[in-house]
């Protein structure tokens, strides 16, 4: 994949667990070359250490008028660097893009608001001959499959790093193992299942929460089916999104049952109490293996995102935890994830 | 809701569960008043004999054209009554079809494939002045909600019926209940969420595959606050779709979940091994059950679907998982539903 130069809009909120699509851009993306980002509330600082305190390199601006008066080149793209709860583009952003086609980019964006149904950005953007890629846009349904039960002939080991809340970490440390993986001479393959996903530019996946219900374990298997025909990898890492039991939008068990997925990472939050943007208790994490094994998944090992925990805390969760589940738990952003090579080298079957 | 005349569309399939939208509409719809069936397999017989040997009333023709050359007037609409895998229109469906628009009649369809997307269909329809109303159509984005939590101020008792596969009676069992409700007087609304559901006339409802799957949970929600709000019923019940475990479209953990349900009335049909259209078997009824619970539902009671067993075998499967479960097991379709009313009280805390 050939990359196009890109900055990302966060408008704010990059220090904030809705910029994570900027985030996972910053991590890492096949698809775009990330010249700068945009948010007022951190202008001047390096955006890798806004997000995580690592340098990355990557300039900070207060706006999109400022980055064009920069002598950094227009990018092909403004990406729009936010998931918000509903998926509506807020007002406020608006201004800015409009800012960012004047200037001659084309815009990228993941939410629910289709800026190409849009028609002052339709107009905007054609005026301009720029390009408004929507990335949520559902597939049209002439290119949609239904499932068919292919998924069996697939061999290939398929681990699915599910996660017990949204927004905590799953796609990160669903990465994080490809990249381990790929050091450790397993051909590995990642297979994306949100709007983030396709913007770092993974070659199979679709986008789950926008495709039409019916659709859903069909596009599950296509993908799977396809990567392993295609690409034929040593290993099938599959996204996650959501939690099974999150009632904002409960995912997982299409993955695991459609997709024929039989081993799991378990991305959790020790320190968070409810589901995100809810009340509700996230139950225990030996209900949610429990819940696992009785859709006929194993869970290899426990992944942990750190917010709300001190150091000592998560040391002390993560001893406890491993010696009563008796699987390795991890902190993927402190230690990395090399530690789970091991466990995934015997679900393959070394 | 005032009734329309129609007519159903079979062609052929009207014993096999594929006509399961046919039966459904046959076993009672406030929306349609029905004049026949075309089915050229049973022309001349009572459509209702043909189903489960209760009569009707109601006459099968063996084609369109014939019931037009009898003396039964043109009703407004021709039903397409048959729910097919993969949800295309059959090649052989369409010549009838053409008839039924040429001879005046609208034609309502609940397949995927969409007749007013088809150039054919609607130059005909237009020429005609007739409606082509496809059920399954999306409704737009700008119409659906998302999830908010507002579930958690309905304090109606809500039971799903929900199903071990797919096809194997859950609506049927869903209305028989509703019915049986009203009859006893429990004020009684039933929220339909499949095509049929739609078809039979309910007020409150959604269809669940056609609905892009961000927005699921929140039609979930919305259908069931709008009828709490609106009708104030003693119940609320809740048809369910496929089957928590069906690989072909794992569904359940949404409607207990995101509708905060906390009774499940479960159908089964022990007489079959497999999911429908795989050979992957379907787990023991007990931990359907024990999966249920871990999602927050109780399981109040168990329905049968009769399909491969004897009457013999039912009565030994019966007497045995009741004993096993401590729950009454049921048979709708022999005995009726009113057996469950001292357990829906019950849960109503009467």
């Amino acid at each position: 994949m050939e990359k196009s130069t890109a900055i990302i809009l966060t408008h704010g909120m990059l220090a904030t667990s809705n910029a994570k699509t900027c985030h996972g851009l910053l991590r890492g993306t096949e698809r775009f070359d990330i010249l700068a980002v945009i948010d007022y509330q951190h202008a001047g600082s390096d955006a890798g250490e806004v997000m995580d305190g690592n340098t990355l390199g990557i300039p900070i601006f207060a706006s999109v008028a400022e980055y064009k008066n920069s002598e950094l080149p227009i990018p092909k793209y403004c990406v729009v660097g936010v998931a918000l709860h509903g998926g509506q583009l807020p007002d406020d952003f608006r201004e800015e893009l409009y800012t960012a086609i004047g200037s001659g980019m084309g815009v990228v964006c993941g939410l629910h608001t289709f800026l190409s149904d849009d028609p002052y950005f339709n107009a905007l953007a054609e005026k301009n001959r720029l390009e408004l890629i929507d990335v949520r846009k559902p597939k049209p349904r002439n290119s949609l499959r239904f499932w068919t039960g292919d998924i069996y002939s697939v061999k290939t080991p398929k681990i699915a790093v599910l996660g017990t809340d949204c927004a905590l970490g799953k796609r990160t440390t669903c990465r994080m193992l490809m990249e381990s993986c790929r050091k450790n001479d397993i051909a590995t393959e990642m297979i994306y299942t949100g709007q983030t996903g396709w913007m770092q530019g993974y070659p199979y996946g679709f986008i789950f929460d926008s495709t039409v219900n019916d659709f859903v374990s069909g596009e599950i298997e296509r993908v799977i089916v396809d990567c392993a025909n295609e690409s034929n990898p040593d290993l099938i890492l599959i996204e996650g999104q959501s939690a099974l039991r999150n009632p904002n939008g409960p995912c997982g068990s299409e993955i695991i049952l459609s997709g024929n997925v039989t081993g799991v990472i378990l991305q959790h939050a020790p320190g968070r109490r409810c589901y995100d943007s809810t009340d509700i208790s996230i139950p225990l994490i030996a209900s949610e293996i429990g819940l696992l094994s009785l859709y006929g998944a194993r869970v290899l090992a426990i992944t942990l995102n750190e917010e709300n925990m001190t150091d000592a805390e998560l040391t002390a969760y993560q001893r406890e935890t491993e010696a009563t589940m008796g699987i390795p738990v991890v902190r993927p952003l402190k230690e990395g994830v090399d530690r789970l090579i091991p466990v995934v080298r015997e679900f393959m079957g070394f």
